[in-house]
């Protein structure tokens, strides 16, 4: 068995807090978990394979068609048939990123390439990703924010590399799971663009917005109906289980809940920069509901010691030891944390 | 969006009882549902990616080594995973047979062989099958007892299949989903034969056995832990939700409730072949929780404006119209069918 790169895994180490995982620090809302507990008592029949119910809802709150809408087993499974379904020859991923892109490439014996984020650059894409958009490329994955940078890509150049891609053929895939927590989620919104361009494939998860990471539920985005056909192809029909279909229909009408979560995490997230900047830490720019940033190796292990799982980014492709990923939780959690990193980093 | 071709879809048309799908007529265990729902109230956190608990119990329960097991999101997303990591170029079916194999086959790009089971022998698999295993192929799917028809493949045909498939490097996937509906499960058993049969892969699942199909619930049994590694590859680290991983460690607890349901089959099964013998239908000699018969065409279209769904097996590749599939279930509902069915038949 591989050993397990990410964050989250709260089972080979028990911990008081986990801040390693990306979830929304004011937990699942009950009607949720009610939704959910109501479909497992459902659950002696099969799920609706075309989880129409659940398309439906999602139609209504993104603007965009059902037949354009694909459901799947948490956001990654549909890195993963999606990656099965167009076999591409050649992609490109940004590094560091998310470590499924690349396994899921790998998977279909893909040539992968690497735009590397600079420090120097705050590990900011810049506008040389364009000249890496040549035609030979299949496919290429973003991140918007970036995971687990939390950097934006800015609007006008993400615009430019959809150009891009739409011209020379090159599937886009847009993962946006961390959009809810932007200050301004309207203004990183490309479901507008989605008609004019095939190409693009959303990527939308519920797992961080309504923290429900242990359900399993995300979805994708894209006008070309024919490639969400060649991905229902390369994976079973039940995907989707029941209480997480239920689940997510209850999520879509908690929006009160959301608005909270992101009013917390922006100012939990300015508080958290501060305090970790005044303890030496270098922090880079996030503008999600985590935090990135460097500082002397050994700091995930100290925080074990007292309960606390951060996650130590060292295995990131095109990162080093000294560098970490910190979930933005409720003020209570973070000055515990911050209080933690105190007591050894002074 | 392809046609569904499954039984279990009570979403597209609304029933009073379902007869096409092939679960436990006792509905899931009240204490499977209740861990199932702790497993909700836990998913603010990801699920544990190796199924370390739900692994450790089916050691136990399968007196097979925790290394050599692979959990899945239902036994049908393995099925998808197997195929995806061993890649074979030609593969052997039966027909009728589980469409799911040759669809995960198919994604692969497999050159797809059949053995056609043919009325005359009442579906039975014959010697001959044998000599379909040449050396070329890479892989066979063989589902004991068999869905739809129900048949059992005599044990002794069985290993001498499997030993076929070792000496010539196949794959053979024994797809044993239906095993504990048998009047004798234990003889049917292959796990004590994995250790010396690298090539053989047992697929089992909780979805049946529990009447847990909406949670998402299988597992594969495998001495080649290679290959095992390889699937992991190619699919996402959470696959198996927290509620399923909890469902599956309290279900395997449940004996008393398997014993009742494998006790209510027997009985069912042959009260249910007397009356459809009686109705004039041909019935096949299912071992399952499920029996596969013919007649005259549209038997299903007049169940269904009763409120009634059964499987119509017209679409089974090897099939044509007049073969249907029903589920054994409560004394009470298979009254109702026959009831149903009689008022037709006459």
């Amino acid at each position: 068995m591989q050993k397990h790169q990410h964050g989250g895994d709260i089972y080979t180490s028990s911990c008081r807090i986990d801040f390693s995982a990306n979830l929304n620090p004011l937990g699942m809302p009950e009607r949720v978990a009610a939704a959910a507990c109501e479909g497992v008592r459902r659950s002696a029949n099969y799920p609706d394979v075309h989880c129409s119910g659940l398309r439906m809802a999602l139609s209504e709150r993104e603007q965009v068609p059902a037949e354009q809408i694909i459901c799947g087993n948490g956001a990654a499974e549909l890195i993963f048939s999606l990656t099965a379904a167009e076999k591409p020859r050649r992609a490109l991923l940004v590094s560091p990123g998310f470590a499924e892109y690349e396994q899921a490439l790998s998977a279909q014996g893909c040539d992968i390439r690497f735009y590397e984020l600079r420090e120097a650059d705050g590990f900011a894409i810049g506008e040389d990703y364009l000249d890496c958009l040549t035609a030979e490329l299949d496919m290429v994955f973003l991140c918007n924010p970036n995971n687990p940078t939390g950097v934006q890509i800015p609007r006008p150049l993400l615009e430019r590399i959809l150009a891009v891609c739409q011209e020379k053929h090159i599937r886009m895939v847009l993962d946006v799971c961390f959009l809810d927590f932007l200050d301004k989620p309207r203004e990183s919104d490309f479901n507008m663009l989605l008609q004019e361009n095939p190409q693009l494939f959303l990527l939308k998860a519920f797992t961080k917005t309504y923290a429900m990471a242990g359900l399993r539920l995300g979805y994708g985005l894209c006008a070309d109906e024919a490639l969400l056909a060649r991905m229902e192809l390369n994976r079973q029909p039940w995907s989707v289980s029941l209480p997480a279909q239920m689940a997510g229909v209850a999520a879509l009408k908690e929006t009160e809940y959301v608005e909270q979560a992101r009013a917390l995490v922006g100012q939990e997230r300015a508080w958290l920069r501060e305090k970790l900047t005044e303890l030496g830490f270098r922090v880079y720019d996030s503008a999600a509901n985590f935090l990135f940033f460097s500082g002397a190796p050994g700091l995930s292990e100290k925080c074990r010691s007292e309960g606390i799982l951060i996650r130590d980014c060292a295995n990131y492709r095109g990162l080093t030891e000294g560098y970490y990923r910190i979930a933005v939780r409720t003020h209570e959690e973070n000055e515990e944390l911050i209080r933690v990193m105190a007591l050894w980093q002074r």
